[in-house]
């Protein structure tokens, strides 16, 4: 990433902590995890038909618009003290690792087709790993994750 | 933004340029406008549901995806010299701006019915701005948006 999409980046955050800061809208400031589904959901389709007419300068603009759901959501279970932008970024990267070790890790694959395998079970590997996560034990009775 | 924030950030758009890249993933690297439609309708559902329930780790992990698919649209109209992740952020953060001066530029507001007027005469003045844009001049025939 380049010096100035970081810069850009900061930039976009810091408005963002502004709007939903002490002096800033009442508007976003009052949505939860329920009143924006209605946003996510509007502002996603907007995106789909952009995407549909495969009109540009309306893809750049609404791919922007559902960021800022995704930031905003972010920012309402940081407040509920939940989860952080931070472990958003931290997880997806971790998941891409994980589910590509042909990139990553230097495995080989022969067709796409075993890649679609490899995919599906890291997936069944990960479904497995949360159930253990979730397993009660002596030491630690109900959900750890 | 804290440092930290920024370093994880950082480091996915590091992981998205790699799987995009050269040594990258097929799967990724074949995904266009049109392709990735199915999975940003399935990606964002999934997000929905997860908001529905109330389930923060995986309000959390779809977050992730959802944000994957925004920065893997973005790449895929880079790749067509439409628009990059920086035009993204600088366009959504102008737009918070341009709609938020109650925060940005220190104008007043009584209630929020106000406030609700306001946003939508700011919409109304974007659009006649487009439109003026977009008319033909004898300067500059066609769209110049």
């Amino acid at each position: 990433m380049s010096i100035k999409t970081k810069q850009t980046f900061t930039e976009l955050l810091e408005t963002i902590k502004q709007l939903l800061g002490e002096e800033g809208c009442p508007w976003d400031k009052k949505q939860t995890n329920e009143s924006i589904i209605k946003y996510l959901k509007s502002e996603s389709q907007e995106l789909i038909d952009a995407l549909e007419k495969k009109d540009y300068p309306n893809i750049c603009e609404e791919l922007g618009d559902v960021l800022y759901i995704v930031i905003l959501i972010s920012s309402i279970n940081k407040k509920e003290g939940q989860f952080s932008l931070e472990d958003v970024f931290r997880e997806v990267n971790a998941k891409l690792v994980r589910r590509h070790p042909h990139v990553f890790a230097g495995t080989s694959y022969e067709t796409e087709e075993d890649l679609a395998k490899q995919w599906e079970k890291i997936k069944q590997q990960e479904k497995h790993d949360a159930k253990i996560q979730i397993a009660p034990t002596n030491n630690n009775k109900g959900n750890i994750k």
